[in-house]
């Protein structure tokens, strides 16, 4: 297998053959065009139609109706981190309401304490982020701005199976490693938000879907930059955005869309991906330890350790020796992470497996 | 000539055949690591070898110093329009002061007037931006917190021939459109910024030489995500950078030290292509008429009309029909405009020229 093919990185992560193909032919020259993509204006007809597809596209793999606003943006989640309170968290509303569930999360609480007031809707780090809260047990003011959460949490492999249900409440979600990996309840939520790179494309553009009726609620005088109606207002192309980004985007989405079928057949994939994957973990017994509790395991995200960092470490070496990469863990937990995003194929995690059975075999 | 070469877009424009092929194999694989560059993690060593090269060969192109900070941003010059007055505005120093020298440093202005009190040091709309102030005729206020301006303006095609002397205050300049392209006394700013799809790559990244000194009065308790000093003291990954565009900004600076040999070389090569282009035009006497007033003509593009909407469609589709593109002027000023970036070659320029005469000797 192609090295691209065994890339289990966290992100900017695997892409699929397909559209890695096509993008390097568009590098010289865009079949619509003969010119190259990263020669483009972001002004041309060219990357206006792509701009329209990318949005047409998201839609119809989420069914997602005209209610909601599609948008692109820069600056990953960070960016977001700070412009969503910003932008929501209004003097008319009680504070916004984060769930803190892990690494990510918690970041995105942090910020929005510098933008302002906030409260703590569930913290889950004295359990040391293993598992997350049950929907309806968060007690969470009505009155609120808005509840925050992140869907996955890529560092500790948690992953909420369904949306929070906070009725009432404006949800926004932070769905930067799962978005369009599986179909989504995406009418339940006021906003969501990914980054490209994990299963959308390359670093360097952010989606988000804004319930308009929320964008209403935006005050005025805000750098137009960080006001989220200004790039709603024009299409995604106030200033330059980033076109290649963009343009790969639109290749997975019509990936998604041809060569796989759909987000229904997506999560299937994704799901048979995670269930082998975690079997093979669960059946070496106390020679590994899975990061995550069993009913919050992320589909996306495997952390996991063979408890010992010089275990660890041989492992890597050995799936290095296969052609393998991507696999140490976050910096802040260590250890051990396989991603499985959309692009991973199954034959990829088949060789993930055999290569953790032989070496389990051989080390424990 | 290929497509490529006779891209004249104002920006995302041409890149060298060169870089594009270098890129358009990295698109598969990486000569460095066998994986495809959009799957390459941010914090994979490869990764923060390519942000080492990024930082040293700017460095040695300008002879900067380690008294300047270099770093990579997202969001364009439009989000730097917000964040150097959140940043540097602060109230232990007079309001900041603009210069609107044309559409882009109006914008700036604009955007500074949203975050704060700020002074307009001079303004050339009532003349019609056609020309630039002399240096000295600004009076500036010694105790603002700096002076703002643009150093080429790409639609009014003016552009400043050396940086504005305000002796004792801090000096900042949006350089977008002609860093790069040119020798620069760099350490006479304190700030400078510049996005990268014009000279430096496509679109998606932005870099900023920063005064260390000036990072001191950042202001605390912003966002990390817009305060300066998080992404310096992160090395340009706090969070995931974009990685594509920064990549391809380091082979332009190998190009333009490999291939072109430095900015001195690159300057001759633009200051030709542009006088070319210019004599070409005055030749052609009442037929066309140039935007700017001679001594303020930019290097770096063109803005010209043969004063008639109808003659400059059909010059359009002249060039078209010779492969040429990206010739249409900005939406609002619409008429003709060439822009001359490092990466357009003086064949391509001498096509232009050829198309121009024929065209005028046609239909004038």
């Amino acid at each position: 297998m192609h090295a691209n093919t065994l890339n289990f990185s966290a992100g900017p992560g695997a892409l699929p053959a397909t559209v890695l193909a096509q993008t390097r032919d568009a590098i010289v020259a865009l079949p619509e065009t003969g010119v190259s993509v990263l020669g483009m204006s972001h002004r041309s007809e060219w990357f206006l139609d792509i701009l329209d597809e990318a949005e047409r596209n998201i839609r119809s793999l989420l069914g997602l109706s005209d209610r909601y606003a599609v948008t692109f943006l820069q600056g990953g989640s960070s960016l977001l981190f700070a412009t969503v309170p910003m932008n929501f968290a209004t003097p008319a509303f009680a504070p916004p309401e984060y769930v803190i569930s892990g690494y990510w999360s918690a970041r995105a609480s942090a910020e929005a304490g510098r933008v302002g007031e906030h409260r703590i809707a569930w913290d889950g780090q004295r359990t040391g982020f293993r598992e997350l809260p049950a929907l309806g047990q968060l007690d969470v003011d009505p009155r609120t701005a808005y509840l925050h959460y992140v869907s996955n949490e890529t560092i500790e492999g948690l992953q909420f199976a369904a949306p929070v249900a906070a009725p009432g409440v404006p949800l926004i979600a932070d769905m930067s490693s799962d978005f369009l990996s599986k179909p989504l309840a995406a009418e339940r939520f006021s906003m969501i938000y990914a980054h490209a790179q994990k299963n959308l494309g390359p670093a360097g553009v952010t989606v988000a879907l804004i319930d308009r009726e929320l964008l209403e609620r935006i005050p005025g005088g805000m750098p137009h930059i960080l006001d989220f109606r200004t790039q709603v207002a024009h299409g995604s192309n106030y200033n330059t955005p980033p076109v290649f980004a963009i343009y790969v985007l639109t290749l997975i989405t019509r990936w998604l869309r041809d060569d796989i079928g759909g987000l229904a057949a997506m999560q299937r994939i994704n799901e048979a991906k995670a269930a082998r994957l975690y079997d093979v973990l669960e059946e070496m017994g106390d020679v590994v330890t899975i990061h995550a509790k069993q009913p919050w395991r992320s589909r996306m995200n495997v952390a996991f350790t063979f408890g010992d960092a010089r275990l660890d470490r041989a492992f890597l070496d050995a799936a290095k020796a296969r052609g393998m990469s991507g696999l140490e863990g976050h910096r802040s937990l260590r250890g051990l992470r396989a991603s499985l995003y959309n692009a991973v194929t199954p034959d990829a995690v088949e060789a993930l497996c055999e290569t953790l059975t032989e070496f389990a075999l051989q080390h424990a």
